[in-house]
């Protein structure tokens, strides 16, 4: 990534004129704790930024959009089961052209924003992670998750994808297989960290 | 499957010569509720317990003859990430030379047992609730389940798979992909038939 290409003003103003102003604040809210925990965890805090800006810009397309431009920009077929979570690798396709960032991490960041997925990047989970805890999110164990957060980054983000799991069976709702395998591979290697 | 070969009276004193007590009392119990779900439900009631009859005879085994023959014998590598899944794909291929039991519904119904599968046949389905709700089971919901399986095949299975993934959820235990697949496909048919 070339950083002087990139200004993050214009890329915030790029994404502000296409969301609706709630959407718009959540995702000012993601770019703060994205911020945030990369400076906890090392990661890059303007590659965090920039996937946080930009990781729901197609988030308010219609289901058919969706749908029409995930198969022709060749979205992973896997993808096409949970229309929900076809917005994350939609917009990683965008990157290069709409916004100039032809980055792979801050690419993979936004892609599984939503599902998480085997062998995630720190990238990948300071920004799947600063989606849940956001200031403006208020499900019942968000404080849990926001504590969690600041003691053990693989234990929040298992914790949070387990609590996403555990909503959807109670409404028996399809349940993105991607991210349980997410959270067996955090699991594990939770359970390995704590061994040595 | 030609019935004339196989005497079931022969197949249960091998199931019975291999378990622990303990086990060949809940085995049997699987053939008693497999038999009365067969019944309710319209699948074949001999196939039923036949599989019923062999699905736990490698259970015992020790963990490393689980891998070993299933390698050796060529059983799906998903199913090697989880070790307790390993009994079901390994009976599935003894079945011809060690019962003379050369049926695919009936090596299907012992291979998914523990797991499920997407698309999951009516034996399937059956034998998989047989060993969830059989008179030896205990669990909290048991009794939950046994009345939802008197009332409707596939939501009492999608309850019972989506109980067992809320119970390795608690305790941060790895959740067998295909079991979250198998549930995803249940609730999605179950809504479709509600629909029409």
């Amino acid at each position: 990534m070339n950083d002087a290409m990139i200004n993050e003003t214009t890329v915030k103003e790029m994404v502000r004129s296409v969301l609706s102003k709630p959407r718009f604040r959540h995702v000012s809210g993601v770019v703060e704790a994205a911020d945030q925990l990369a400076k906890r965890y090392g990661a890059d805090p303007l590659k965090a930024r920039l996937a946080a800006w930009t990781h729901d810009y197609a988030r308010e397309w219609p289901v058919d959009k969706w749908y029409e431009v995930a198969r022709a920009r060749g979205v992973d077929p896997s993808f096409l089961e949970v229309a929900e979570a076809l917005h994350g690798p939609i917009v990683a396709t965008l990157l290069p052209e709409e916004f100039g960032i032809d980055d792979a991490e801050i690419a993979d960041a936004v892609r599984y924003h939503t599902t998480g997925r085997v062998g995630m990047t720190l990238l990948d989970k300071v920004v799947c992670l600063a989606d849940y805890i956001e200031a403006g999110r208020t499900f019942p164990t968000v404080d849990e998750l926001r504590k969690l957060a600041e003691e053990d980054l693989d234990v929040a983000l298992a914790t949070a994808f387990d609590g996403t799991i555990r909503l959807l069976l109670d409404k028996h709702k399809p349940v993105f297989p991607l991210t349980l395998m997410a959270r067996n591979d955090l699991w594990q290697k939770i359970k390995d960290k704590r061994k040595l």
